[in-house]
């Protein structure tokens, strides 16, 4: 298994084959990573939070839940998870959250013009980009309603692992915005697991 | 103000030009309202569960709020609300759902069928349909992040009334499905305020 690293406020996008497995690790804690993903043979077709939400029934998303697309095919299904809080709620921090949330920061494109850019090559356009689901982002949302964006629970090491239920272009972040990893800017581990189990012959 | 009216299980779409105030009434209670929103210059643009989660910082959209677009432009501001319950986190129904959550029922196109028909002239392709608001659907989130459909708080003649911020064609619809309106397929009626304030001169 070989490990990559997306660098503090990068992203990048590659492709995964059914029946892989995505491993998406927190090295250092305290990070959050945005994900996409997006059908290889028709990129039309992309991941949904409203879909996954509808039949799941929950936004707390974790072990044993699928991800699903826009056309309620699913995408990923998540077969292990060491944290168990993520959001699927917020969408990509982009220039226009910063200037929104952090008027005291420069301006950076985040995750959604990283997310853009990787995704560019594969046919995806800025438009083309829904809700990503952000994993190890902690978004409480109180009984009334409201959201808070707190720290990740996630600790040096921790991870998700999702299985590949159709062939998927993935795009992949390092979180850019300021609430949602504590201030400070992390890189992501990723691998890409072959999802063969491996047997052996009696 | 001439008040349309959808029929049960269908839809409509329709140009609402910047400052106009578009409301929606459930004219007999207890039924569900999906609409859409696109910029009318450029149907790329849509309204975004995700952006307006992120901005209004809460998932309880009423009065006061607006609805954000993918570009991160307002869209439409809810000026009036009598109900105060409404739902942002779920797609219009459609076959799949149809199929997914009433296997006993015929299938049904749903409000993501009559949002598809009703859009498609103008340039709306159904894979650019997102999350809808919901109106008076009543989506009770669980402290465990578990969803329910319930049948919505509207009472007869409960309406919602929204000002465009810009130029926009509206997809909006009677709901099809049996959950969110208690089972019984009603009308949706709607009408056009010309949003200027009648003032009278000293």
């Amino acid at each position: 298994m070989t490990v990559q690293e997306i660098g503090p406020r990068s992203g990048v996008a590659f492709r995964l084959g059914k029946g892989q497995v995505l491993r998406v690790i927190d090295p250092q804690g305290v990070q959050v990573s945005d994900m996409l993903a997006y059908n290889a043979d028709d990129v039309r077709e992309a991941i949904s939070n409203g879909r996954t939400f509808d039949y799941e029934e929950t936004i707390a998303l974790t072990a044993g839940n699928r991800l699903w697309s826009n056309r309620s095919n699913p995408m990923l299904t998540i077969v292990e998870d060491t944290v168990g809080r993520h959001d699927f709620l917020l969408t990509p921090c982009s220039e226009a959250t910063f200037r929104h949330f952090y008027p005291e920061h420069p301006v950076h494109r985040g995750c959604f013009g990283n997310l853009a850019e990787a995704l560019a090559p594969y046919g995806v356009e800025p438009d083309m980009i829904p809700c990503a689901f952000n994993l190890f982002m902690n978004v409480p949302v109180e009984p009334n309603g409201k959201l808070r964006v707190d720290p990740p629970l996630s600790r040096p090491g921790d991870y998700l692992r999702m299985r590949a239920e159709m062939d998927l272009i993935v795009g992949l972040t390092a979180c850019s915005a300021y609430a949602s990893n504590g201030g400070s800017f992390k890189p992501i581990h990723f691998a890409i697991e072959d999802g063969a189990t491996t047997t052996t012959d009696p």
